[in-house]
């Protein structure tokens, strides 16, 4: 066995490199973090079940033609992906008000919006992550104008994908936070993870506002049962076969 | 003497109604507040000082085809606006990088932008003014596609007559922000006040970063000499012949 090199490690995952440049092994760890790291706990067996869900997905995605890193998954939780320069912009989606949007607009959680609202946020850990206008982008060169209405159409197909899937789990995708990265050739994949700490979950079949929340969210705001709530949405993401 | 009827009273100005439905009086405070009002105190001389100076900007711009809310001024700290109702938006032109956008972009205090950035924040004090995306402005119904695009063509127009202006005065116009309102014909007006409250104004002939500043960013950051700062502004403004 062969003593691994770590890349980098951020607060939720280990990136190794492997013999092949183009290849890195991201190893899925149990800790959660929230609000900017300011709250840091752990969520029992989160490793390998935020690989599991994001192994599904990217197979799913990458089924119906999304590029993304995704190569296999040789442990329970670790995954193979290709290795990409991660573009510094956090691409959200939402399908529904919640979070920051909420806070900073004033509009009621829950409010169904009329469209995919896709937003660009600023991936800077000292800054705060903060929310970027398209000028402010541009400005900082983090991305250039093509690459915008690509991430912007892919985001919205990735949308698109991802609420029909957990739509047949009886799930509600609120929102979900996106990264993406240049592989060696220049294309653009999608990278990072898809998983209960990346995605807003509702529980269709539950109305109380507290208890249909199945990600990451219970453990921002000490609802309880985190554990239970990323099992449920393991079990009901693996029922469902990749569908090309 | 008729007692006045108050408006409104806000953290700068009260607004009192007048004879005239259209016509609104507006008389300015030596109050001053910072930091979303969580910062208190008062600016000797200030309301005459700011009307005189606000007086002067608008009918510069006036001279120059920006249609604005300045009637008259009837006294040494009022003046007889026309009746608007206000854009809940913030409109903020900046030339060179400072405040808020440093804070939450990273880039150094002082950096020339390339071209002016136009930016939306949302008016509204309970949320503390955010920073708008075009997604959101328009998700909160704020304005019109149409309106947007005046406010933005309006807002780069006044920069540059502003920088102009300034620029004769030997002061660089580092960003400003603007408020807009429709009047009872529907048309949009420039309205509220242009001033060292709302204005960044840096003095040419010095270079040192603290002491250059002639704003309420002396206010703020406790800089000192709050009043010789607007008084100069006020002297240098008032030195240049409107020009048409
Ligand atoms: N295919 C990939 N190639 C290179 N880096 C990747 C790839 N996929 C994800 N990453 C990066 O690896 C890191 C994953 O670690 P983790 O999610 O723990 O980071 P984080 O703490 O959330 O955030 P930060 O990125 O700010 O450190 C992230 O920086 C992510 O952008
Ligand atoms: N022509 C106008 N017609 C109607 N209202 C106006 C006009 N010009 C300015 N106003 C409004 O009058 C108020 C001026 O008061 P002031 O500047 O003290 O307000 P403020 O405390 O800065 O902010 P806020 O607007 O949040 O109260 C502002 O709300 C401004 O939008
Ligand atoms: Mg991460
Ligand atoms: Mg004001």
């Amino acid at each position: 066995m062969t003593v691994r090199q770590k890349l980098y490690e951020g607060k939720a995952k280990i990136i190794y490199v492997t013999d092949d440049p183009n290849i890195l092994l991201t190893h899925f760890k149990d800790d959660a973090t929230a609000f900017n790291a300011q709250k840091r706990g752990s969520i029992v067996g989160k490793g390998e079940m935020n690989c599991a869900i994001s192994s599904h997905l990217f197979q799913q995605l990458e089924a119906r033609g999304i590029r993304t890193h995704w190569i296999d998954r040789p442990s329970p939780n670790e995954m193979r992906v290709k290795a990409v320069k991660i573009l510094p912009i956090e691409v959200v989606v939402r399908n529904i008000a919640a979070g920051s949007l909420c806070q900073q607009t004033g509009i009621p959680l829950g409010t169904v919006l009329q469209q995919p609202l896709v937003e660009f946020y600023y991936k800077n850990d000292d800054l705060g992550d903060p929310l970027l206008t398209l000028d402010r982008l541009l400005l900082l060169e983090l991305a250039t104008p093509e690459q915008v209405d690509q991430l912007r159409a892919t985001a919205l197909q990735i949308n698109q994908l991802l609420s029909e899937f957990f739509q047949n789990c009886d799930i509600t995708l609120v929102d979900f936070k996106l990264e993406f990265g240049l592989d060696a050739t220049g294309d653009l994949l999608l990278a990072d993870e898809i998983s209960p700490d990346t995605c807003r979950l509702w529980n269709q079949a539950v109305t109380d506002p507290t208890q249909r929340v199945m990600d990451k969210d219970r453990f921002r705001h000490d609802l309880g049962n985190v554990e239970d709530a990323y099992r449920q949405v393991l079990d009901r993401v693996l029922a469902q076969p990749i569908q090309p």
